[in-house]
């Protein structure tokens, strides 16, 4: 996409489909004298006053009316581009709205590029490019979780700590470099031992900031929990038991694959999307069929297993061990003893002492609070709450990485006795990768990629 | 669903899915108070004046920051439902939108049914109950034609002409009715003459509004178009040629089931389902089949019927008759001769004057304006422009079909020699079932019929 600010775009904004109300954004310099082309309201739109509504009718080019609108008018730089903005309110039909737009256009503005509003506000200033990025986390967010993650960024804080962190990075290469300009009169302005301190400090606040991300992924993707053991060992009355209790928050998920195997639940505001594998127990001996090899393929994105065991079997325990030889060393794994009201008591707290095991009885209910607070402490529940802003994108940890990278070099450099300049150049890279993430340093290609991923209207 | 007309409501107004913008619309007396609840901006709402809109930030009721959004106040009497409204813009996404909305009903507002919004405005007296069934008509309308007709509506031009209809039938009520004063002083304020004219002229502008309704129900649902013919009479070249052209204007219908059969088109603003049925012909001959059963089906429904043949093929053209003995009174077929570049120009000019015939050649194109001409003259495109407004809905052309009747019984009655007491009761009748159309004689059951079709938000 090439970038033009000086026109005038137009787009729905609102979710395609019928609703009783469909928002068509209009936004540029000529955006009230555009829409007033096609607008007849009690005064035209050039002369409102900024934050105002106005009832109107919108009109083809033969005059004849097409819709009753209800015109907001913001004006720059108080709008969500910075530019001055109309958002047309029409009746919600699909036809309709794309009849109105049809008349924007046809009056001088041009359909929006995908993201391109939310581009206009970054080139704008309105917002850094983490924020941008959070709008379009934002809408897609399925649970409380997610949406805090991306609230957090949208507010600006994520940049806010990202800023903070490369001053530091500066200020430590102002002086590394002025100890630069000074070296000859051999006047150390900042000693070894401090620069290694700070680029220690750095170091530690880059690798805080990475592994939030993963706690981060999983509260903006939700958390993969995948039942396996023997159908006779409960699975699937355990998958309602979960389900059940919480039916009422379940997550209206977009584009989820809502076969009757998987169901999405939120636990503490955490999104857990849980998968019943029928019979993939069996899995572990006989590996041929397709239906195995996709219940494999669930198992190997899953990010917790839940081991269904049936606790009045003493065959079944003794299985437990054996398969768990193939997860991988990122998947939490629990061993769910079900039935355990039907054991006795001894027997029963033998289980349940076990490391990294529940007792339940999906009959009963009893233990099932229990394995809900498992589920969310396996992800760090509570431990998400104190990471003051996590990352949540993928770009973002790269660029972190990146950045730790660089850094370490610097260290690496300061110990093999380098001189100053050549530890302030590693820095500066460091906080180049920083000015990445919130677009003070970007390229069109980056650019075109992120908002390239936004829909149409945002 | 009983009335309550004294709380505050609450609905996500947009369509479902995820957008940049959705709106949760609230009305009521408390709607404002109810919103501050949740909503911190620069000052309250309450304070606000009508037609003007307010950053601000919904939180939860701890304090915690859940959206952006952009507050609109609107004042009673001047808003949609005539009551005090206020519109949240959030950032579209489905989980937002629902956490948003449940802010505001754990505030005190109550979720509104379906159609709920528009019934207010109702019961408020912003729109007479034509105008409140155009709202849905007019978000559901999938062609030019049909927004125009129920943009008519919606504007009230279909209550106003009922209303002057009935204005005139309460006007003789009256005559008739003072006559029945005077009766035994003998001195007639009204002739039978006089009474006749009248009914007469009512009856015609009854029959004038039923008589649109088939073509307004045409202009709503779109005319259904089936192909039929051999394969080899080019029938899919038609269905190809026919849309090709008109590609840039096909309506992206909701809920089209665009099977590899089907197609939408708009001529003139109708819009036409164009249905291809390969091997059709042959069902009557061979009803067998379950697949040929589905063609009948199809062909039962069609509006047109396009026969399609093979214009080189004189064996093709004589088998033309047969088969059209099934088809219903209602039903339009036209002959469409095809390859008529390949027959010579004798015997074109004859095919081409035959009765409801048209030639076409489907490669060249030739005749394909005129084939699209003939499709818009059947449903009578240009009658069409000249119904000054056209109803759309089949219970008002029921209640309009009721006045008829009572309207002859009245007439009857008139030549039967009866009272003019016996007369005013018939044309009270008709006017009391013209007033249904408009809602001023409603009830519960009606309103809760038509609003409960609505979609919520609405």
């Amino acid at each position: 996409m090439k970038l033009h600010l000086d026109d005038t775009i137009a787009a729905i904004a609102t979710a395609v489909g019928e609703g009783a109300i469909a928002v068509i954004r209009i936004s540029g310099p000529a955006s009230l004298e555009i829409t007033d082309r096609v607008f007849r309201g009690k005064s035209p739109l050039a002369g409102a006053a900024p934050y105002t509504m106005h009832y109107g009718t919108v009109c083809a080019p033969d005059g004849s009316p097409v819709d009753q609108v209800i015109a907001s008018v913001f004006r720059s730089p108080h709008s969500y581009t910075g530019e001055d903005v109309v958002e047309l309110s029409c009746h919600g039909g699909l036809y309709l709205s794309q009849r109105v737009l049809q008349l924007i256009l046809g009056s001088g503005a041009r359909h929006a590029e995908p993201g391109e509003f939310t581009r206009r506000a970054f080139m704008n200033g309105k917002m850094d490019l983490a924020q941008a990025e959070a709008v379009s986390d934002m809408i897609r967010a399925g649970s409380e979780k997610a949406r805090q993650a991306s609230f957090d960024q949208l507010e600006g804080k994520l940049g806010d700590r990202v800023r903070t962190l490369r001053a530091a990075m500066m200020e430590l290469c102002s002086l590394l470099e002025v100890d630069l300009d000074f070296s000859e009169e051999d006047l150390a302005v900042i000693a070894p031992e401090e620069i290694e301190r700070r680029l220690e400090a750095i170091d530690r606040d880059l690798e805080a900031m990475i592994s939030s991300f993963e706690h981060g992924k999983l509260a903006r993707e939700g958390v993969e929990v995948v039942l396996v053991g023997k159908p006779n060992a409960g699975k699937s009355s355990i998958f309602n038991a979960l389900l059940r209790e919480e039916r009422a928050i379940v997550t209206p998920l977009p584009g989820t694959t809502r076969d009757s195997l998987e169901e999405s639940l939120t636990i503490g505001g955490v999104l857990f999307r849980v998968h019943d594998t029928a019979g993939l127990r069996k899995t572990v001996d006989l590996a041929e069929t397709e239906g195995v090899k996709r219940s494999q393929a669930i198992m190997q994105h899953a990010d917790i297993l839940l081991d269904v065991i049936d606790a009045t079997s003493p065959l079944d325990r003794e299985e437990v061990a054996g398969w768990r030889r193939g997860i991988a060393a990122s998947q939490h794994c629990l061993a769910v003893y079900n039935k355990i009201d039907l054991v006795e008591d001894k027997a029963a707290t033998l289980l349940a002492s076990e490391p990294e095991s529940v007792v339940v009885s999906a009959r009963t209910g009893q233990g099932m609070d229990n394995l809900r607070a498992c589920l969310l402490a396996v992800v760090g529940g509570k431990e998400m709450e104190s990471v003051p802003v996590g990352v949540t994108n993928s770009r973002h940890v790269a660029s972190l990485m990146k950045a730790k990278e660089a850094l370490h070099a610097a260290l690496q450099s300061l110990k093999d006795g380098a001189t100053n300049e050549f530890i302030a150049f590693d820095v500066r890279d460091a906080a180049n990768h920083l000015a990445e993430i919130t677009g003070e340093i970007t390229s069109e290609e980056i650019l075109n990629e992120i908002f390239g991923k936004f829909c149409i209207g945002k």
